[in-house]
């Protein structure tokens, strides 16, 4: 598949965006008339360096208000065109994009539309060009694909074609289906953007909110699995308005955009296996080479490594220079030192098939906090594999002989994602690797007397708003997790919006919070003169156990400290659900937080927060699937009134 | 009139909105349920801290989901709301606000909904409580306010009436005049939110973009016109859920929102006067106080000091630590140098009615900014007294005897607002307090040769996004300018958002800008190691002259450094417009812009970027009432490209 960009998704200069696009693998760029406009560089120092830099030049785009207009406007429209076309040359580019009329069309007419593209088609024709005609979602007169490929085929002029772009399409629900049945020879450029499924004017959607392709909820696969089988071979390139990347650094946008079209490549040869049975693939096939035969190459579609959904957490890091607070917690919660590492400065502490590593190779001054998560896959190298052709940034981790050797990747928060080799006992052979004592108290292999089975069960990571499309994008395409219904959740500096990935058994949750700017950014109340880090988000990673009461109340044995909560909550509760006495006041004696919906129940606590780390304690009953989402506010507010009174005392 | 706001505009725990809100002066609050369900107060200590602080608390909001439900889950919920009423008592409450089913209304019958909302009612009375019933815009059945008081006055219970919201009301165009037909006794609330109309679902709309009275373009005097002619005269009570205001400065934002009551009551007061010639006033009073006989206060409304809207800007100012170059760009623009203060470290520049002072009473280490803005009024002290008391942050400015005083505000972005006499000849008596020797080279009152005749066309100033809408409510409210229809401008580090606030007739133009966050915020572009400062964004000053090509020569002879258009616009420009090859030509050997519309020309250059201020110089031809916005993102490319060019040398 030929992978294109256009320069509007990019922030930064033409140059900037042309250098980045390059590095990041795309065979070829649409340049967006305003880059072009605004820069320094001549349209043949452009040309140029297009060509140094290995990139095509496909689209020259948008060329606006055509047709459908009066006699008088339709020769200042040529006029504009030709000026365009004599650029076009300069450029050494070949195809145009002419949008389908929004501001100017007065007249609603076929026969004058495919007149006005035919006088288009032939002046393009004199200059060599190529018009790749696209019916606008919001286009006055034409604003479906089959309209605009009808007018085409009318005109029936070898420099006329039209361009299908999956917005336009997919946010006017049209049927993708009948693309297949387009003449692939009139198919001049495709276009791909995903999108949020938000009700809105079609046009600030269009303008603002699109994504690339794997980190919205249009059906992309499907439609390029149509355009496919319609015979077209030529570029697929993003379009992507979006308010976020066009503020983000260029490269890793770039990286984040290349990554789409290489998970949507994948997604779509999927589709085509799923939809097309040996027999119909058969015909299929010869539907795309009948086609084919008029274009000299049928899209090949390349594959990735293919892999299955991780089966669960293999363990959680967090990185503490100064570890003393981490222990205490833990071994308060339950967990059992099993002692350090023979070769690193980590420690290792579980409970059941809990694994929480504490890593001490942290700067001085560096806060405590999640540093990375393992992932237990069926098979670490085929994984690593995929990660890596899918451009996911590697770390590689430092190993002595005999020792387990991670494949390591960074997530775009710039966790480290580690892919283990999975047990089906639930078990992780490197923790034999630990062992050699010198840490807290405890002493190693001990187990806190009673502690329960337990597991993770999910993992909270907060996302800077910059990357958080990027992140859905990274865990949907290198993990095979399934974004869930997102979420927001009112807290004391804002609202929190929450992004749940999981794979379909739940093996694996994690939840990625979007932070309120102020607590990512800084600002009057995150950063008092000298007092508390510009960062003021939190992370958690949760732990399931089977008996939440007994955990709960062998951890206030212990001395933990349990996030309080306040009375108030409890009357809500008991208004809300009824509840049975004892068990309410079981809940307000150990500071238990209660849940219920059709599919069963949620108890859970949380402990107080460790740098910008804590941990909470679930038991999940019945089928109960959620995360105790109403509930989230009164953590929020209590660790936020915890916090200011740290700032105050401090 | 009786202010109130509800809790849920706010930002931070329940104490600190509710101190916020005392300190902003509101009268009442509303308790949204989820600020007191998160509180680690008990409802007794709310009460005394209201109490305290002098609050009243006037609303428990929000109940959910109550009527229209089958048998057994009405059981449940007048369980459900018995525990509310109880919790109210312990609060010292009276009033809740009921919503209208959303979720889990199944049946369509108002018999069943009277007879279910009258036990309701029955049960609020035995505990004292009065319901408020409100139509949400998104109620399942009912939707619309004249539907809900149909079912109050059916029910006819002294526990049971209606609350009125005006974004529930406006934001599905309901018509308002019915309101003044409603039953007053049976009007238990009235909330009021403005919005910006937006085309998206209703839901969306009012959870995250509601803006305080004044901020957006609902017809709120007329609102609140109809409801103080229904008789009502109980509490107006803000009620606005915002993405922003939630992150913000609770203080501010409760100042804010004061300012926005203020100013409403101002406007529903005119309302009234424009809409009811003298006899009509005569019977609309008396409508009211017949509905007055049966309330005990009809609703007194304030009125502020009145002012026209300023008739220009009376000069601007920029702080600079380090003059020079200030001092060279205005001198080569052609500005004359019209002396030193003779108390002050200020220089006074003019060209024509253009004053711009350089102010160099700065920190050694501040960025070269514009501090301040003077505008000419009618009465600099009726304008302040009216400023007051809208509670706009006052600044006094050191006089000596003899010397003007000027009264000055601090507008939500910290610039200074001074309001200054006007003069009918556009002359400023201050002036004459300048021309103490000791500037630059060319002395004391001299004017470059051939200087041109010119004022203060707009000045532009960078908004920081937590303080957007407060900018805009404060020079509405404050300045009498008026907001005009909003744009959007693409720039290499992201959209910038555009609001142009303007007076009736063109006097003042000021135009606010939202930067993208990252030029605001800092970010891996704004702010390299040890480099550039974390503000990349601009902020300017235009000078409106008759001849723009005269002055452009002049500067450049001068030595001007104008910022350099890339030739590829010029291109463009001829493309679009089909310009007399001269008239290009010129345009392009001198760097000015060209923009056309229907109403007329405009013609413009920038000036080299000091520190963060640079400056324009325009000429309007014809009715031209725009700023360029075609150019913006041209200006944008090359100030971002030298911005670049500065920190890969430095």
């Amino acid at each position: 598949m030929r992978t294109g960009i256009a320069t509007v998704c990019l922030s930064g200069t033409l140059k900037e965006k042309m250098q980045a696009c390059a590095t990041a693998g795309f065979d070829g760029i649409e340049i967006f008339e305003q880059d072009l406009v605004t820069s320094s560089l001549g349209p043949e120092e452009i040309r140029a360096m297009a060509a140094d830099l290995g990139l095509h030049l496909d689209l020259y785009q948008p060329f606006r208000d055509f047709d459908s207009v009066p006699e008088e406007l339709l020769a200042a429209n040529l006029r504009r065109a030709e000026a365009k076309f004599r650029l076009m040359s300069r450029l050494g580019m070949d195809t145009i994009l002419v949008c389908s009329n929004v501001a100017t069309a007065s007249i609603d007419d076929d026969d004058l539309r495919a007149a006005q593209l035919s006088r288009l088609a032939s002046l393009a024709g004199e200059h060599g060009v190529k018009v790749a005609y696209e019916a606008l979602a919001w286009g006055r007169y034409v604003n479906d694909y089959e309209h605009a490929h009808r007018l085409v085929e009318r005109v029936d002029h070898p420099n006329l074609g039209t361009c299908l772009d999956s917005f336009h399409i997919l946010s006017r629900d049209w049927d993708t289906a009948p693309i297949e049945a387009l003449n692939p020879d009139k198919i001049f450029f495709v276009q791909v953007a995903d999108a949020p499924k938000l009700s809105m004017d079609v046009l600030s959607w269009s303008r603002h909110y699109r994504v690339f392709p794997g980190e919205g909820q249009f059906k992309l696969a499907k439609f390029m699995g149509h355009v496919v089988r319609a015979g077209y071979s030529g570029p697929v390139s993003l379009e992507v308005f979006n308010d976020v990347f066009r503020q983000s650094d260029v490269e890793r946008t770039a990286v984040d955009a290349m990554r789409s079209l290489i998970w949507l490549e994948e997604q779509s040869a999927q589709w085509l296996d799923a939809h097309y049975s040996v027999d119909e693939a058969g015909e299929a096939a010869e539907a795309v080479s009948e086609a084919a035969g008029r274009r000299r190459h049928p899209m090949e579609l390349a594959t990735l490594p293919r892999v299955a959904e991780p089966a669960g957490f293999n363990f959680a890091e967090v990185r503490a220079a100064d570890p003393g607070a981490l222990e205490t917690l833990l071994g308060q919660l339950g967990f059992a030192f099993n002692g350090r590492h023979r070769t690193k400065n980590v420690q290792l502490w579980t409970m059941g098939h809990a694994r929480v590593i504490i890593n001490e190779e942290a700067p001085a001054a560096a806060e405590t906090a999640i540093s990375a998560i393992g992932f237990d896959v069926d098979s670490p190298v085929v994984a690593a594999a995929r990660a890596q052709q899918l451009k996911a940034p590697a770390v590689p981790r430092k190993s002595q002989a005999n020792e387990e050797i991670f494949q390591g990747f960074a997530a775009p928060d710039s966790t480290e994602v580690f892919l283990c080799q999975g047990s089906p006992d639930g078990t992780a052979a490197w923790v034999d690797e630990f062992g050699t004592p010198g840490g807290p108290g405890s002493g190693a292999g001990s187990q806190a007397a009673g502690a329960p089975q337990a597991l993770i069960d999910h993992v909270n990571l907060a996302q800077p708003w910059q990357h958080f499309d990027e992140a859905v994008l990274f865990y949907t395409s290198a993990l095979a997790l399934e974004p869930q219904p997102y979420a927001e959740v009112a807290s004391p500096t804002g609202l929190v919006r929450s992004q749940v990935m999981t794979t379909r058994d739940r093996g694996v949750r994690l939840v990625l919070n979007l932070a309120p700017l102020l607590q990512q950014e800084g600002g009057p109340e995150a950063a008092p003169p000298g007092a508390a880090p510009r960062r003021t988000y939190q992370e958690h990673i949760a732990f399931a156990v089977n008996d939440l009461v007994a955990t709960a109340r062998a951890a206030r044995n212990r001395g933990l400290e349990f996030l309080r909560i306040p009375a108030n909550y409890y009357e809500d509760l008991d208004a809300r659900f009824d509840l049975d006495p004892a068990f309410l006041s079981t809940l307000r004696e150990l500071n238990l937080l209660y849940d219920r919906d059709a599919d069963g129940e949620f108890l859970h606590f949380y402990t107080a927060t460790v740098g910008s780390v804590f941990f909470e304690m679930v038991e999940r009953r019945g089928s109960y699937d959620g995360y105790g989402a109403p509930n989230a506010p009164v953590r929020h507010a209590v660790q936020y009134d915890h916090l200011h009174q740290l700032k105050l005392t401090a």
